[in-house]
Protein backbone atom coordinates (compact mmCIF):
# COMPACT_ATOMS: atom_id res chain seq x y z
CA UNK A 1 0.00 0.00 0.00
CA UNK A 2 2.59 2.30 -1.26
CA UNK A 3 0.87 6.26 -1.70
CA UNK A 4 0.22 6.67 -5.13
CA UNK A 5 0.58 10.66 -4.32
CA UNK A 6 3.16 12.20 -7.17
CA UNK A 7 4.71 15.83 -7.28
CA UNK A 8 5.13 17.34 -10.21
CA UNK A 9 7.80 20.25 -9.96
CA UNK A 10 8.84 22.91 -12.77
CA UNK A 11 12.61 23.60 -13.09
CA UNK A 12 13.97 25.75 -15.06
CA UNK A 13 17.07 24.64 -16.67
CA UNK A 14 19.97 27.38 -16.52
CA UNK A 15 23.14 28.22 -18.34
CA UNK A 16 25.33 26.58 -15.47
CA UNK A 17 23.59 23.41 -16.48
CA UNK A 18 24.65 23.31 -19.83
CA UNK A 19 28.01 21.60 -21.37
CA UNK A 20 29.69 22.25 -24.82
CA UNK A 21 27.55 20.26 -26.44
CA UNK A 22 24.90 22.25 -25.81
CA UNK A 23 22.68 20.33 -23.96
CA UNK A 24 22.41 19.62 -20.05
CA UNK A 25 25.21 18.21 -18.94
CA UNK A 26 24.02 14.47 -17.33
CA UNK A 27 24.78 14.96 -13.67
CA UNK A 28 22.31 17.79 -13.25
CA UNK A 29 19.37 15.36 -13.61
CA UNK A 30 20.33 13.76 -9.81
CA UNK A 31 20.26 17.56 -8.34
CA UNK A 32 16.90 17.25 -10.43
CA UNK A 33 15.69 14.26 -8.41
CA UNK A 34 16.70 15.38 -4.86
CA UNK A 35 14.54 18.90 -5.86
CA UNK A 36 11.45 16.29 -6.91
CA UNK A 37 11.93 14.36 -3.67
CA UNK A 38 12.26 17.00 -1.54
CA UNK A 39 9.09 18.81 -2.86
CA UNK A 40 7.16 15.03 -3.08
CA UNK A 41 7.90 15.04 0.92
CA UNK A 42 6.89 18.80 1.20
CA UNK A 43 2.98 17.23 -0.32
CA UNK A 44 3.48 14.68 1.97
CA UNK A 45 3.28 17.27 5.08
CA UNK A 46 6.86 16.36 5.70
CA UNK A 47 9.98 18.98 5.29
CA UNK A 48 13.36 17.23 4.42
CA UNK A 49 15.16 19.68 6.98
CA UNK A 50 13.11 18.91 10.11
CA UNK A 51 13.05 15.13 8.82
CA UNK A 52 17.29 15.88 9.76
CA UNK A 53 16.97 18.30 12.47
CA UNK A 54 13.98 17.11 14.50
CA UNK A 55 13.92 13.17 14.17
CA UNK A 56 17.36 12.45 12.88
CA UNK A 57 16.79 11.26 9.70
CA UNK A 58 18.73 11.30 7.26
CA UNK A 59 18.44 9.44 3.61
CA UNK A 60 21.67 9.30 2.09
CA UNK A 61 21.08 7.50 -1.56
CA UNK A 62 22.66 4.21 -1.86
CA UNK A 63 21.67 3.17 -5.28
CA UNK A 64 20.83 5.56 -8.43
CA UNK A 65 20.04 4.59 -12.00
CA UNK A 66 19.01 7.11 -14.67
CA UNK A 67 17.70 6.49 -18.02
CA UNK A 68 18.38 9.49 -20.58
CA UNK A 69 15.98 9.82 -23.57
CA UNK A 70 16.19 13.06 -24.90
CA UNK A 71 18.56 15.96 -24.09
CA UNK A 72 17.55 18.88 -21.82
CA UNK A 73 18.41 22.66 -23.18
CA UNK A 74 19.19 25.98 -22.16
CA UNK A 75 15.92 27.70 -20.26
CA UNK A 76 13.76 24.48 -21.21
CA UNK A 77 10.98 24.51 -18.74
CA UNK A 78 11.06 20.80 -17.16
CA UNK A 79 9.01 18.93 -14.61
CA UNK A 80 10.31 16.33 -12.45
CA UNK A 81 6.92 14.38 -11.81
CA UNK A 82 8.20 11.95 -8.38
CA UNK A 83 6.48 9.22 -6.12
CA UNK A 84 7.32 6.76 -4.28
CA UNK A 85 8.07 3.52 -5.25
CA UNK A 86 8.88 1.70 -2.28
CA UNK A 87 9.09 1.48 1.04
CA UNK A 88 10.25 -0.97 4.22
CA UNK A 89 11.23 -0.06 7.43
CA UNK A 90 14.65 1.80 7.01
CA UNK A 91 14.66 2.12 2.95
CA UNK A 92 13.17 4.18 0.40
CA UNK A 93 12.63 4.20 -3.25
CA UNK A 94 11.41 7.05 -5.47
CA UNK A 95 10.62 6.98 -8.81
CA UNK A 96 10.98 9.98 -11.10
CA UNK A 97 10.42 11.12 -14.66
CA UNK A 98 11.41 14.55 -16.47
CA UNK A 99 8.97 15.77 -18.64
CA UNK A 100 9.64 19.13 -20.88
CA UNK A 101 6.79 21.24 -20.04
CA UNK A 102 6.21 22.60 -23.67
CA UNK A 103 5.32 19.27 -24.99
CA UNK A 104 5.18 16.41 -22.68
CA UNK A 105 8.32 14.77 -24.28
CA UNK A 106 10.10 12.21 -21.77
CA UNK A 107 13.39 13.20 -21.01
CA UNK A 108 14.59 10.82 -19.24
CA UNK A 109 13.69 8.31 -15.87
CA UNK A 110 15.28 6.65 -13.11
CA UNK A 111 15.08 5.80 -9.82
CA UNK A 112 16.83 6.64 -6.22
CA UNK A 113 17.38 4.08 -3.10
CA UNK A 114 18.14 5.93 -0.01
CA UNK A 115 18.63 4.09 3.35
CA UNK A 116 17.56 5.63 6.42
CA UNK A 117 20.13 6.42 8.79
CA UNK A 118 20.97 8.25 11.98
CA UNK A 119 23.05 11.70 12.42
CA UNK A 120 26.06 8.89 12.37
CA UNK A 121 25.12 7.11 9.41
CA UNK A 122 23.25 3.81 11.36
CA UNK A 123 20.38 2.19 9.98
CA UNK A 124 17.35 3.30 11.73
CA UNK A 125 13.31 2.46 10.61
CA UNK A 126 11.10 5.33 9.86
CA UNK A 127 9.23 6.86 12.53
CA UNK A 128 5.54 6.07 12.32
CA UNK A 129 4.01 9.56 11.27
CA UNK A 130 6.28 8.97 8.05
CA UNK A 131 4.92 5.84 7.46
CA UNK A 132 1.34 6.34 7.60
CA UNK A 133 2.00 9.10 5.52
CA UNK A 134 3.35 6.79 2.65
CA UNK A 135 1.25 4.47 3.24
CA UNK A 136 -1.70 6.80 2.44
CA UNK A 137 -3.57 6.07 5.62
CA UNK A 138 -2.88 9.34 6.49
CA UNK A 139 -5.35 11.75 4.43
CA UNK A 140 -3.98 14.05 1.74
CA UNK B 1 37.21 -9.65 -26.97
CA UNK B 2 37.22 -5.93 -24.73
CA UNK B 3 40.81 -4.91 -24.03
CA UNK B 4 41.37 -4.97 -20.00
CA UNK B 5 43.47 -1.87 -20.14
CA UNK B 6 42.45 -0.17 -16.84
CA UNK B 7 42.64 3.71 -16.00
CA UNK B 8 43.53 4.72 -11.86
CA UNK B 9 43.05 8.39 -11.38
CA UNK B 10 43.69 10.05 -8.39
CA UNK B 11 40.77 12.79 -7.49
CA UNK B 12 41.01 14.72 -4.37
CA UNK B 13 37.78 15.83 -2.37
CA UNK B 14 37.18 19.82 -2.96
CA UNK B 15 34.76 21.05 0.12
CA UNK B 16 32.84 22.26 -2.96
CA UNK B 17 31.86 18.46 -3.58
CA UNK B 18 30.84 18.34 0.00
CA UNK B 19 26.73 18.75 1.39
CA UNK B 20 25.48 19.53 4.86
CA UNK B 21 25.45 15.40 5.73
CA UNK B 22 29.12 16.34 5.61
CA UNK B 23 30.11 13.79 2.54
CA UNK B 24 30.58 13.98 -0.55
CA UNK B 25 27.31 14.82 -2.93
CA UNK B 26 26.20 12.41 -4.43
CA UNK B 27 26.12 13.69 -7.93
CA UNK B 28 29.46 14.20 -7.47
CA UNK B 29 30.42 10.55 -7.67
CA UNK B 30 28.95 11.26 -11.72
CA UNK B 31 31.71 13.76 -12.76
CA UNK B 32 34.38 12.09 -11.31
CA UNK B 33 33.29 9.08 -13.38
CA UNK B 34 33.30 11.43 -16.47
CA UNK B 35 37.18 12.22 -15.25
CA UNK B 36 37.92 8.30 -15.23
CA UNK B 37 36.55 7.93 -18.54
CA UNK B 38 38.63 10.59 -20.35
CA UNK B 39 41.73 9.56 -18.90
CA UNK B 40 40.67 5.95 -20.20
CA UNK B 41 40.98 7.04 -23.10
CA UNK B 42 43.79 9.11 -22.97
CA UNK B 43 45.44 5.81 -21.64
CA UNK B 44 44.21 3.83 -25.30
CA UNK B 45 45.61 6.99 -26.72
CA UNK B 46 43.06 8.97 -27.65
CA UNK B 47 41.67 12.58 -26.39
CA UNK B 48 38.00 12.99 -26.00
CA UNK B 49 38.31 16.67 -27.39
CA UNK B 50 39.77 15.55 -30.58
CA UNK B 51 37.12 12.48 -30.66
CA UNK B 52 34.51 15.11 -30.75
CA UNK B 53 36.38 17.86 -32.56
CA UNK B 54 38.32 15.35 -35.75
CA UNK B 55 36.17 13.07 -35.31
CA UNK B 56 32.77 13.84 -34.83
CA UNK B 57 32.44 11.66 -32.05
CA UNK B 58 30.05 12.26 -29.48
CA UNK B 59 29.53 10.07 -26.57
CA UNK B 60 26.75 11.50 -24.37
CA UNK B 61 25.54 8.91 -21.70
CA UNK B 62 21.70 6.95 -22.18
CA UNK B 63 22.17 4.73 -19.02
CA UNK B 64 23.73 5.55 -15.84
CA UNK B 65 23.83 3.57 -12.32
CA UNK B 66 25.74 3.97 -9.30
CA UNK B 67 25.63 1.92 -6.45
CA UNK B 68 27.02 4.03 -3.27
CA UNK B 69 29.17 1.93 -0.50
CA UNK B 70 30.80 4.29 1.80
CA UNK B 71 30.50 7.75 2.27
CA UNK B 72 33.53 10.10 0.93
CA UNK B 73 34.74 12.80 2.81
CA UNK B 74 36.63 16.32 2.43
CA UNK B 75 40.37 16.13 1.16
CA UNK B 76 40.00 12.47 0.65
CA UNK B 77 41.73 11.31 -2.02
CA UNK B 78 39.92 8.93 -3.93
CA UNK B 79 41.04 6.48 -7.14
CA UNK B 80 38.70 6.20 -10.39
CA UNK B 81 39.05 3.03 -11.39
CA UNK B 82 37.90 2.88 -14.86
CA UNK B 83 37.71 -0.31 -17.43
CA UNK B 84 35.81 -0.74 -20.73
CA UNK B 85 32.99 -3.15 -19.91
CA UNK B 86 31.52 -3.20 -23.59
CA UNK B 87 31.39 -2.06 -26.94
CA UNK B 88 29.02 -2.17 -29.87
CA UNK B 89 29.05 -0.50 -33.17
CA UNK B 90 27.42 2.38 -31.96
CA UNK B 91 27.14 2.08 -27.89
CA UNK B 92 29.86 1.83 -25.60
CA UNK B 93 29.65 0.92 -21.58
CA UNK B 94 32.21 2.02 -18.95
CA UNK B 95 32.72 0.50 -15.64
CA UNK B 96 33.62 2.19 -13.06
CA UNK B 97 34.80 1.67 -9.06
CA UNK B 98 35.71 4.43 -6.55
CA UNK B 99 37.93 3.71 -3.94
CA UNK B 100 39.76 5.54 -0.82
CA UNK B 101 43.62 6.06 -1.57
CA UNK B 102 43.90 5.84 2.05
CA UNK B 103 42.95 2.33 2.71
CA UNK B 104 42.10 0.91 -0.47
CA UNK B 105 37.86 1.01 0.30
CA UNK B 106 35.24 0.48 -2.13
CA UNK B 107 33.14 3.98 -1.86
CA UNK B 108 30.77 3.66 -5.26
CA UNK B 109 31.11 1.43 -8.41
CA UNK B 110 28.68 1.98 -11.30
CA UNK B 111 28.58 2.48 -15.19
CA UNK B 112 27.62 4.39 -17.33
CA UNK B 113 26.03 3.92 -21.56
CA UNK B 114 26.93 6.20 -23.99
CA UNK B 115 25.48 6.55 -27.36
CA UNK B 116 28.27 7.10 -30.44
CA UNK B 117 26.55 9.97 -32.11
CA UNK B 118 27.71 12.94 -34.17
CA UNK B 119 27.19 16.79 -33.59
CA UNK B 120 23.71 16.64 -34.70
CA UNK B 121 23.06 13.31 -32.05
CA UNK B 122 22.82 10.94 -34.95
CA UNK B 123 23.83 7.00 -34.50
CA UNK B 124 26.82 6.70 -36.02
CA UNK B 125 29.38 3.83 -35.38
CA UNK B 126 32.87 4.30 -34.24
CA UNK B 127 35.96 4.96 -36.15
CA UNK B 128 38.32 2.00 -36.66
CA UNK B 129 40.87 3.31 -34.66
CA UNK B 130 38.90 3.36 -31.89
CA UNK B 131 38.30 -0.53 -32.79
CA UNK B 132 41.24 -1.73 -32.30
CA UNK B 133 42.33 0.11 -29.57
CA UNK B 134 39.02 -1.52 -27.35
CA UNK B 135 39.39 -4.46 -29.01
CA UNK B 136 43.40 -4.49 -27.61
CA UNK B 137 44.12 -5.59 -31.29
CA UNK B 138 46.17 -2.56 -30.92
CA UNK B 139 49.50 -2.94 -28.69
CA UNK B 140 49.86 -0.69 -25.57
CA UNK C 1 18.81 56.68 -18.33
CA UNK C 2 19.40 52.95 -17.35
CA UNK C 3 15.82 50.86 -16.98
CA UNK C 4 15.32 51.36 -12.71
CA UNK C 5 13.33 47.94 -14.07
CA UNK C 6 13.93 45.84 -11.09
CA UNK C 7 13.54 41.93 -11.03
CA UNK C 8 12.87 39.42 -7.96
CA UNK C 9 13.02 35.93 -8.73
CA UNK C 10 12.87 33.10 -5.96
CA UNK C 11 15.25 30.32 -5.89
CA UNK C 12 14.96 27.27 -3.20
CA UNK C 13 18.30 26.58 -1.50
CA UNK C 14 18.84 22.70 -2.59
CA UNK C 15 20.92 19.78 -0.74
CA UNK C 16 22.84 19.85 -3.49
CA UNK C 17 23.83 23.68 -2.71
CA UNK C 18 25.22 23.15 0.49
CA UNK C 19 28.67 22.19 2.07
CA UNK C 20 29.79 20.45 5.09
CA UNK C 21 29.94 23.92 6.82
CA UNK C 22 25.83 23.53 6.84
CA UNK C 23 25.16 26.43 4.51
CA UNK C 24 25.43 27.75 0.86
CA UNK C 25 28.81 27.45 -0.61
CA UNK C 26 29.88 30.59 -2.04
CA UNK C 27 30.31 29.69 -5.97
CA UNK C 28 26.38 29.05 -5.89
CA UNK C 29 25.21 32.42 -5.02
CA UNK C 30 27.39 33.01 -8.29
CA UNK C 31 24.65 31.01 -10.37
CA UNK C 32 21.71 32.30 -8.80
CA UNK C 33 23.30 35.25 -10.00
CA UNK C 34 22.88 34.01 -13.34
CA UNK C 35 19.23 33.18 -12.44
CA UNK C 36 18.41 36.28 -11.91
CA UNK C 37 19.88 38.39 -14.92
CA UNK C 38 18.12 35.90 -16.93
CA UNK C 39 14.65 36.74 -15.52
CA UNK C 40 15.51 40.60 -15.22
CA UNK C 41 16.23 40.18 -19.06
CA UNK C 42 12.77 38.14 -19.83
CA UNK C 43 10.99 41.07 -17.59
CA UNK C 44 12.22 43.44 -20.54
CA UNK C 45 10.72 40.92 -22.75
CA UNK C 46 13.86 38.97 -24.27
CA UNK C 47 14.44 35.63 -23.86
CA UNK C 48 18.76 34.87 -23.47
CA UNK C 49 18.11 31.53 -25.23
CA UNK C 50 16.48 34.03 -28.56
CA UNK C 51 19.75 36.64 -27.91
CA UNK C 52 21.84 33.97 -28.27
CA UNK C 53 20.76 32.18 -31.35
CA UNK C 54 18.32 34.88 -33.00
CA UNK C 55 21.07 38.17 -32.38
CA UNK C 56 24.10 36.28 -32.22
CA UNK C 57 24.37 38.08 -28.60
CA UNK C 58 26.43 36.58 -25.85
CA UNK C 59 27.36 38.35 -22.87
CA UNK C 60 30.57 36.42 -20.67
CA UNK C 61 31.27 37.68 -17.63
CA UNK C 62 34.17 39.85 -17.74
CA UNK C 63 34.33 40.71 -13.96
CA UNK C 64 32.48 39.36 -10.64
CA UNK C 65 32.15 40.91 -7.61
CA UNK C 66 30.58 39.30 -4.46
CA UNK C 67 30.19 40.50 -0.77
CA UNK C 68 28.80 37.67 1.46
CA UNK C 69 27.12 39.16 4.43
CA UNK C 70 24.78 35.80 6.20
CA UNK C 71 24.91 32.18 5.35
CA UNK C 72 21.73 30.71 3.72
CA UNK C 73 20.89 27.63 4.64
CA UNK C 74 19.48 24.11 3.26
CA UNK C 75 15.82 24.70 2.07
CA UNK C 76 15.65 28.77 2.66
CA UNK C 77 13.58 30.31 -0.10
CA UNK C 78 15.96 32.94 -1.18
CA UNK C 79 14.89 36.38 -3.95
CA UNK C 80 17.62 37.66 -5.96
CA UNK C 81 17.02 41.15 -6.92
CA UNK C 82 18.68 41.89 -10.50
CA UNK C 83 18.97 45.48 -11.83
CA UNK C 84 20.84 46.94 -15.10
CA UNK C 85 23.60 49.00 -13.23
CA UNK C 86 24.90 50.12 -16.09
CA UNK C 87 25.46 49.69 -19.64
CA UNK C 88 27.35 51.20 -22.81
CA UNK C 89 27.82 50.22 -26.52
CA UNK C 90 29.07 46.89 -25.81
CA UNK C 91 29.42 45.70 -21.52
CA UNK C 92 26.53 45.59 -19.21
CA UNK C 93 26.91 45.65 -15.69
CA UNK C 94 24.40 44.07 -13.24
CA UNK C 95 23.69 44.50 -9.82
CA UNK C 96 22.28 41.45 -7.56
CA UNK C 97 20.92 41.41 -3.89
CA UNK C 98 20.38 37.76 -2.58
CA UNK C 99 17.97 38.09 0.25
CA UNK C 100 16.10 35.33 2.68
CA UNK C 101 12.29 35.53 2.20
CA UNK C 102 11.18 35.28 5.39
CA UNK C 103 12.77 37.81 7.12
CA UNK C 104 14.24 40.03 3.73
CA UNK C 105 17.63 39.44 5.58
CA UNK C 106 20.78 40.38 2.84
CA UNK C 107 22.36 37.37 2.73
CA UNK C 108 24.55 38.74 -0.26
CA UNK C 109 24.88 41.21 -2.99
CA UNK C 110 27.08 41.48 -6.17
CA UNK C 111 27.84 42.50 -9.58
CA UNK C 112 28.74 41.26 -12.79
CA UNK C 113 30.23 43.09 -15.66
CA UNK C 114 29.52 41.26 -19.37
CA UNK C 115 31.14 42.46 -22.56
CA UNK C 116 28.80 41.59 -25.75
CA UNK C 117 30.30 39.46 -28.17
CA UNK C 118 29.50 37.58 -31.14
CA UNK C 119 29.98 33.67 -31.09
CA UNK C 120 33.43 33.73 -31.80
CA UNK C 121 34.18 36.36 -28.52
CA UNK C 122 34.51 39.54 -30.44
CA UNK C 123 32.98 42.57 -29.50
CA UNK C 124 30.18 43.57 -31.06
CA UNK C 125 27.18 46.54 -29.98
CA UNK C 126 23.94 46.18 -28.76
CA UNK C 127 21.33 45.60 -31.33
CA UNK C 128 19.16 48.94 -30.54
CA UNK C 129 15.79 47.14 -29.14
CA UNK C 130 17.93 46.10 -26.61
CA UNK C 131 19.29 49.37 -25.84
CA UNK C 132 15.34 50.91 -26.17
CA UNK C 133 14.50 48.66 -23.16
CA UNK C 134 17.35 49.24 -21.05
CA UNK C 135 17.27 52.86 -21.40
CA UNK C 136 13.55 52.48 -20.94
CA UNK C 137 12.59 54.59 -23.76
CA UNK C 138 10.32 51.71 -24.68
CA UNK C 139 7.09 50.72 -21.90
CA UNK C 140 7.05 48.29 -19.51
CA UNK D 1 55.39 40.09 6.78
CA UNK D 2 53.49 38.48 4.62
CA UNK D 3 54.74 34.77 3.56
CA UNK D 4 55.83 34.92 -0.18
CA UNK D 5 54.98 31.39 -0.35
CA UNK D 6 53.32 30.78 -3.64
CA UNK D 7 51.12 27.35 -4.41
CA UNK D 8 51.05 26.09 -8.40
CA UNK D 9 48.24 23.37 -8.51
CA UNK D 10 47.45 22.00 -12.11
CA UNK D 11 44.01 21.36 -12.62
CA UNK D 12 42.44 19.68 -16.00
CA UNK D 13 38.58 20.98 -17.04
CA UNK D 14 36.24 18.79 -17.18
CA UNK D 15 33.47 18.74 -19.49
CA UNK D 16 31.00 19.34 -16.61
CA UNK D 17 32.64 22.71 -16.19
CA UNK D 18 31.61 23.90 -19.35
CA UNK D 19 28.82 25.33 -20.36
CA UNK D 20 27.09 25.84 -24.53
CA UNK D 21 29.17 28.39 -25.12
CA UNK D 22 32.00 25.95 -25.27
CA UNK D 23 33.76 28.19 -22.34
CA UNK D 24 34.47 27.07 -18.75
CA UNK D 25 31.01 28.08 -17.04
CA UNK D 26 32.50 31.38 -14.63
CA UNK D 27 31.38 29.73 -11.45
CA UNK D 28 33.66 27.30 -11.73
CA UNK D 29 36.99 29.36 -11.16
CA UNK D 30 35.79 30.10 -8.11
CA UNK D 31 35.71 26.36 -7.13
CA UNK D 32 39.13 26.30 -8.50
CA UNK D 33 40.45 29.12 -6.29
CA UNK D 34 39.13 26.96 -3.43
CA UNK D 35 41.50 24.27 -4.80
CA UNK D 36 44.28 26.35 -4.53
CA UNK D 37 44.04 28.35 -1.44
CA UNK D 38 43.48 24.82 0.34
CA UNK D 39 47.28 23.58 -1.58
CA UNK D 40 48.46 26.42 -0.09
CA UNK D 41 47.39 25.80 3.36
CA UNK D 42 49.12 21.78 2.67
CA UNK D 43 51.98 23.68 1.66
CA UNK D 44 52.36 26.02 4.31
CA UNK D 45 51.99 22.54 6.57
CA UNK D 46 48.18 22.98 7.38
CA UNK D 47 45.69 20.59 6.24
CA UNK D 48 42.83 22.62 6.11
CA UNK D 49 40.31 19.79 7.15
CA UNK D 50 42.23 19.74 10.83
CA UNK D 51 42.40 22.77 10.51
CA UNK D 52 38.12 22.73 11.30
CA UNK D 53 38.17 19.64 13.12
CA UNK D 54 41.27 20.13 15.32
CA UNK D 55 41.69 23.85 15.72
CA UNK D 56 38.35 24.95 15.52
CA UNK D 57 39.27 26.94 12.59
CA UNK D 58 36.49 27.92 9.80
CA UNK D 59 37.26 30.47 6.99
CA UNK D 60 34.00 31.44 5.23
CA UNK D 61 34.15 33.93 2.09
CA UNK D 62 32.88 37.27 2.48
CA UNK D 63 34.35 38.84 -0.34
CA UNK D 64 35.05 37.73 -4.01
CA UNK D 65 36.40 38.97 -6.94
CA UNK D 66 37.32 38.02 -10.23
CA UNK D 67 38.40 39.36 -13.27
CA UNK D 68 38.25 36.90 -16.81
CA UNK D 69 40.66 37.27 -18.92
CA UNK D 70 40.59 34.71 -21.66
CA UNK D 71 38.15 31.51 -21.68
CA UNK D 72 39.42 27.95 -20.41
CA UNK D 73 38.16 25.42 -22.47
CA UNK D 74 37.70 21.33 -22.08
CA UNK D 75 40.39 19.33 -21.28
CA UNK D 76 42.95 22.50 -20.88
CA UNK D 77 45.70 22.03 -18.14
CA UNK D 78 45.48 24.91 -15.65
CA UNK D 79 47.83 26.29 -13.58
CA UNK D 80 46.00 27.92 -10.32
CA UNK D 81 48.81 30.19 -8.39
CA UNK D 82 47.59 31.24 -4.77
CA UNK D 83 49.42 33.03 -2.65
CA UNK D 84 48.58 34.90 0.81
CA UNK D 85 48.05 38.85 -0.16
CA UNK D 86 47.43 39.90 3.54
CA UNK D 87 45.97 38.67 7.08
CA UNK D 88 44.96 40.19 10.00
CA UNK D 89 43.91 38.71 13.37
CA UNK D 90 40.85 37.51 12.41
CA UNK D 91 41.09 37.82 8.77
CA UNK D 92 42.65 36.00 5.49
CA UNK D 93 43.05 37.34 2.04
CA UNK D 94 44.11 35.11 -0.95
CA UNK D 95 45.41 36.22 -4.18
CA UNK D 96 45.08 33.85 -7.62
CA UNK D 97 45.94 33.62 -11.17
CA UNK D 98 44.77 30.89 -13.52
CA UNK D 99 47.23 30.85 -15.89
CA UNK D 100 46.72 27.91 -19.26
CA UNK D 101 49.72 25.44 -18.68
CA UNK D 102 50.74 25.04 -22.41
CA UNK D 103 51.37 28.62 -22.90
CA UNK D 104 51.10 30.45 -19.42
CA UNK D 105 48.67 32.79 -20.63
CA UNK D 106 46.61 34.48 -17.92
CA UNK D 107 43.01 33.41 -18.09
CA UNK D 108 41.35 34.75 -14.70
CA UNK D 109 42.59 36.35 -11.31
CA UNK D 110 40.73 37.09 -8.25
CA UNK D 111 41.12 37.40 -4.56
CA UNK D 112 38.82 36.21 -1.84
CA UNK D 113 38.43 37.86 2.01
CA UNK D 114 37.82 35.24 4.53
CA UNK D 115 36.73 35.98 8.55
CA UNK D 116 38.25 33.31 11.01
CA UNK D 117 35.29 31.77 12.76
CA UNK D 118 34.34 28.91 15.60
CA UNK D 119 31.77 26.32 14.44
CA UNK D 120 29.48 28.82 15.54
CA UNK D 121 30.54 31.52 12.60
CA UNK D 122 31.97 33.32 15.98
CA UNK D 123 35.22 35.35 15.03
CA UNK D 124 38.06 34.12 16.52
CA UNK D 125 41.76 34.97 15.94
CA UNK D 126 44.10 32.36 14.38
CA UNK D 127 46.35 29.79 16.45
CA UNK D 128 50.06 31.04 16.93
CA UNK D 129 50.83 28.47 14.62
CA UNK D 130 49.24 29.29 11.29
CA UNK D 131 50.61 33.30 12.17
CA UNK D 132 54.18 31.96 12.21
CA UNK D 133 53.70 30.14 9.17
CA UNK D 134 51.91 33.09 7.63
CA UNK D 135 54.52 36.05 8.08
CA UNK D 136 57.40 33.37 6.92
CA UNK D 137 58.72 33.35 10.83
CA UNK D 138 58.86 29.63 10.56
CA UNK D 139 61.04 27.90 8.03
CA UNK D 140 59.83 26.54 4.76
Amino acid sequence: MISSTQNETTIRVRYADTDQMGVVYHSNFVVWFEVGRVELLRQFGFRYRDMEQHDNCHIPVVDLHVRYKLPAYYDDEVIVRTRLKDFRKSLLIFHYEVVRSEDGALLAEGETTHFIVDENFKRRTLPSKYVAAFTGSSAE
